[in-house]
């Protein structure tokens, strides 16, 4: 079987490098241990070796069949829910008596990373799952936990989340589905959902929407919005699941994760879909939010977890494909040599190296992002929950958009590696390519997490969540800085820091008079410069462990493993976080480019 | 009918950025003026308009069809082809006596930036056309020119450039298909050769194969390789078609172009294949580079091309779409404020102007090329033609790449655009982003392209080109300087031209010293460095001749369409040339990361 994922770099991220191990003193985790987790993390591969990654080609060739009001995903699906559920692997960071696991957040993430490396399409439909079950969880009812929870645990239902509107978009104050109590307490649901992964298919009983509608009478905006229940079968007073007037318009036909089908719901066409209210009403968007952090990284791991599948597809190509002559030498024109493997170019290895960079710099950000969401709910102290709930906020639309961004364009480099084969369907480049493309776009595009970092993470309590990360990756500068090999990189790590300092103090002056415009317009190039920043933190970190290793000589993996972690993060400061300079540059620039002068508003792009 | 090109733009770039008209003082184009040249793009807009944009995605879904042996195409193939010789577009350039019309290539180039924006699919079959019968008609005899030209002129029958071998890929010198002289004069040609495109379908009578052979007993490597007119069906003694054991094995099934067949050929399999040199033999492999350079800016002008269709489905999109609100005043709060377009968002409007940026960047940079190939072959001096045909070859793997690589950004800026819209095949931006990435692949890699660019081009004549180029870079900015609102960005252009310098200065240190895999490591990074300073010339050369036409207020065009220019040189030089400063550092440090120490040449990976 081809490689998708270093199971290996995941434990040493654990382990090693972001000291999962430290979680176990919680009692939450007490019955964790190191080596349970590892044995976890090795029976989800073989899972993902037998029942996901071999159906990744067929299954997007299969995509989503819409025919009569009902779709048809591949019956592949039903086995991975169905196998999900039984092992466990659907809510594992539930309670025990909740019918999880209580596993560790970052030990899901890491898990989530190898089936979604797997076959990205069918992880989907757990996520999901999960996701809505979570909802529930946190602010339904007893009484709705018990009716619905269970089967979606279990992967008999699937579940969704049902938030985008046509005529809003990404603009949550602007939904219009409305919500009318009934007598029986439940209320009259009416409206239009789009882009709703998993919104239908025959692979489960039962599908568990989770939708943000509005009361009749609410207030407008955000403030107006509550969560609902809406199943599309519900329970009838015989306790029979019928009909509940939730009727699929359509499947969108997409470029990419054509394995996931994606619908256009209709709530209430005949007058008759009911809906259970979610906690208070007009709290929904605030529930959704607090389910938000963990569906953003989960995207951002899709993005990071499908660039390991395509990196590991071209290193395998690249070992195996002779093709040219070394330069040296002869100048690559010996023909009484053999050709080369095209491993041993360099232009080929920056392209490995570049994905592995990419790849290994994103995966070190969730975990850790998981960690901090995992203290910030059980962390023993009222000052470790604070502080970690700051750094996961400030780094969660990080964590999001660089492995979604960078994701695509380590693929590009890993399909640019096969050259004209990568563009065929003989291999899977081609595919990670188009699946990897909507990470950047769904739950919140890089936009909106952009202006999420800068105009709200970066400025909430007075900047203390960028004071906090500041301190965190200047512990990691100080103690890379006793090596004398990794100096110099904490030292080009602390000019980035520094520059992010002076960007910051900059934007903040058009924020303070008023000027929200001009504030946010370079969000985006501030996400990236910003990103690029954090990753090098991180790879400096992973060098940092590694350098650690062989310098006390406790390996617990091979000298090669910790020597390709300070190759790769060497690698990282000289062709990645080089590009902060310019970023910096333009964000320093007080030339206003993209803000709207009325009177030229379309002209300019004529 | 949508917009998928800027015609105004191309006459813009022709009649008064890059002095097209003084062209007409050579007797080759004495027949033609401005007025004509304006006349015949607005004729091939209404071709396309009719023939080739209204089948963009019809032709996509249909693909290309496999089965025993043959390959069905899209039946408006056919009628592309037919209608394009009646029309006398296919190999405009020609001579008049030879069918053509002795069209300046520039105005080819800007007439199939045309076409290629409408439909990039359907635009290869005529290209490669051109490129074969361009090839007898270079090299070949008047006995072969009569024999196959007329009708590929006519677009009845079809031409290819057979280069690719499994075993060989970019590394022609190791290409094995042989041929042995017949005793007719004729050559029996025995091999396999992948990727061609347009290899083989129903939609024209014949196939005219160019193909690198072997003769029997030829030198290795790169100096035994002739050239060979290999046609699908060869004329028996009573001058009918029959079959000339040219066998399809295969069709690749391909992420993007989907409707530009790609064969597998096999020749000789019956061992009844006849080919007949052209010119010379051994010389094949220079031939087919003398065409290259037209070859590769072709491949630069479809990535171009692809990338302004992209740019005006997603300029329509922004001005049509109502969501969210505007930052300023109310912070994007007040609901009672209608929604705006989100062409008035200025993350949207970065990623518009993104696209205006490199879409009439490239077109710019191609069009200049085509003219510096033109007077390289019809200057009227030897000093004229010396001096175009060193900026050409330096020219043109930039021209090749910059338009490939960024058009696949600007294509994914595009799609961002449109959100989840984007990603579904409801709007067209998906099977722009998956056609475009070809283009970074095929005419050589920008792997390939890079080393051309340094390790060819840069030192070739002792570094003569580069003279060449900075000569001209410099008649830019003298005359930009001496406008006041042009002159920062002069100087900073300078600034990277000056850069460069030092760049070269420090790798050509390693070539100097015989350490060509050190000089080359790098070289898609310096691609990516020469070529973002390239463009901004190219930006500040556009942004000149607006401010000239709105100073001398001798305009063509509206005020808006020259601000416009001014406008988008201003960002390019605040997002795109910043770039430079990162790209800069990473090719001074002297850190050998992706070079090969031996014992480690896998192990990095791990």
């Amino acid at each position: 079987m081809s490689k998708y994922v270093s199971v290996e770099h995941l434990k040493y991220l654990l382990h090693e490098v972001h000291g999962m191990d430290e979680m176990f003193r919680l009692s939450r985790y007490r019955e964790y241990d190191s080596e349970s987790i590892d044995m976890l993390l090795d029976s989800i591969r073989q899972f993902s070796d037998k029942e996901l990654f071999p159906y990744l080609k067929e299954m997007d060739e299969f995509g989503a069949k819409y025919e009569n009001g009902s779709i048809t995903a591949h019956p592949q699906i039903e086995r991975i829910m169905r196998q999900a559920g039984e092992n466990g692997f659907i809510c594992s960071h539930f309670d025990y008596d909740e019918g999880g696991s209580q596993m560790p957040y970052m030990v899901g993430i890491a898990a989530n990373f190898i089936t979604t490396a797997a076959n990205n399409s069918a992880v989907g439909y757990m996520s999901l799952t999960a996701g809505a079950a979570g909802l529930i969880r946190s602010f339904g009812s007893k009484e709705q936990f018990e009716e619905y929870v269970p089967n979606m645990v279990a992967g008999k239902w699937g579940g969704t989340m049902a938030l985008t509107e046509p005529q809003a978009g990404s603009s949550l104050s602007d939904i219009v589905t409305s919500a009318r109590e009934n007598q029986d307490g439940s209320y009259k649901i009416t409206g239009q959902k789009i882009f709703i992964s998993s919104g239908d298919h025959q692979c489960v009983e039962n599908i568990v929407h989770l939708v943000l509608a509005r009361i009749e009478g609410a207030p407008a905006g955000t403030k107006g919005i509550s969560l609902f229940i809406v199943p599309k079968k519900r329970m009838n007073a015989d306790r029979v699941l019928v009909s509940n007037d939730v009727f699929t318009a359509g499947e969108y036909d997409k470029m990419g994760q054509r394995a996931y089908v994606t619908t256009h719901l209709v709530f209430g066409e005949q007058n008759n879909c009911k809906g259970w209210l979610v906690g208070e009403a007009n709290m929904g968007l605030k529930y959704m939010f607090q389910m938000m952090n963990g569906a953003r990284l989960e995207v951002g791991l899709t993005g990071a977890a499908i660039a390991s599948a395509a990196y590991y597809a071209s290193l395998q190509y690249a070992k195996e494909r002779p093709q040219g002559r070394k330069l040296d030498g002869s100048g690559g024109k010996n023909l009484n040599e053999p050709q080369t493997l095209i491993i041993n170019h360099p232009d080929v290895r920056r392209m490995l190296m570049l994905q592995k960079a990419i790849v290994e710099g994103s995966a070190s950000l969730l975990l850790l992002c998981a960690k901090y969401l995992d203290l910030s709910h059980n962390g023993e102290t009222e000052e470790e929950r604070r502080k970690n709930h700051l750094l996961v906020e400030l780094l969660t639309p990080v964590a999001k958009t660089y492995p979604s961004e960078m994701g695509i364009v380590s693929i590009s480099n890993g399909m640019q590696v096969l050259g004209g084969y990568g563009f065929t369907t003989d291999f899977p480049l081609e595919q990670y390519y188009r699946d990897v493309r909507i990470t950047a776009i769904y739950e919140g595009t890089t936009g909106i997490q952009s202006l999420d970092l800068l105009g709200r993470k970066m400025t909430m309590h007075n900047g203390q969540a960028v004071r906090e990360l500041i301190v965190e990756i200047s512990n990691t500068m100080n103690d890379a800085s006793t090596f004398d090999e990794l100096k110099p990189y904490a030292e080009q790590l602390q000019l980035a820091v520094q520059s992010t300092e002076q960007v910051l103090m900059h934007l903040m002056s058009f924020a303070m008079k008023g000027q929200f415009e001009k504030f946010l317009a370079d969000a985006t190039i501030f996400m990236e410069f910003f990103g690029t920043t954090v990753i090098g933190w991180q790879w400096l970190a992973m060098a940092l462990s590694a350098k650690k290793a062989l310098v006390t000589e406790q390996m617990k993996r091979s000298t090669d493993f910790y020597e390709s972690q300070i190759h790769a993060m060497k690698f990282y400061f000289k062709y990645e976080l080089t590009k902060t300079k310019g970023l910096a540059e333009t964000l320093l620039n007080t030339e206003q480019l993209t803000t709207v002068e009325k009177e030229r508003a379309m002209s300019l792009f004529e």
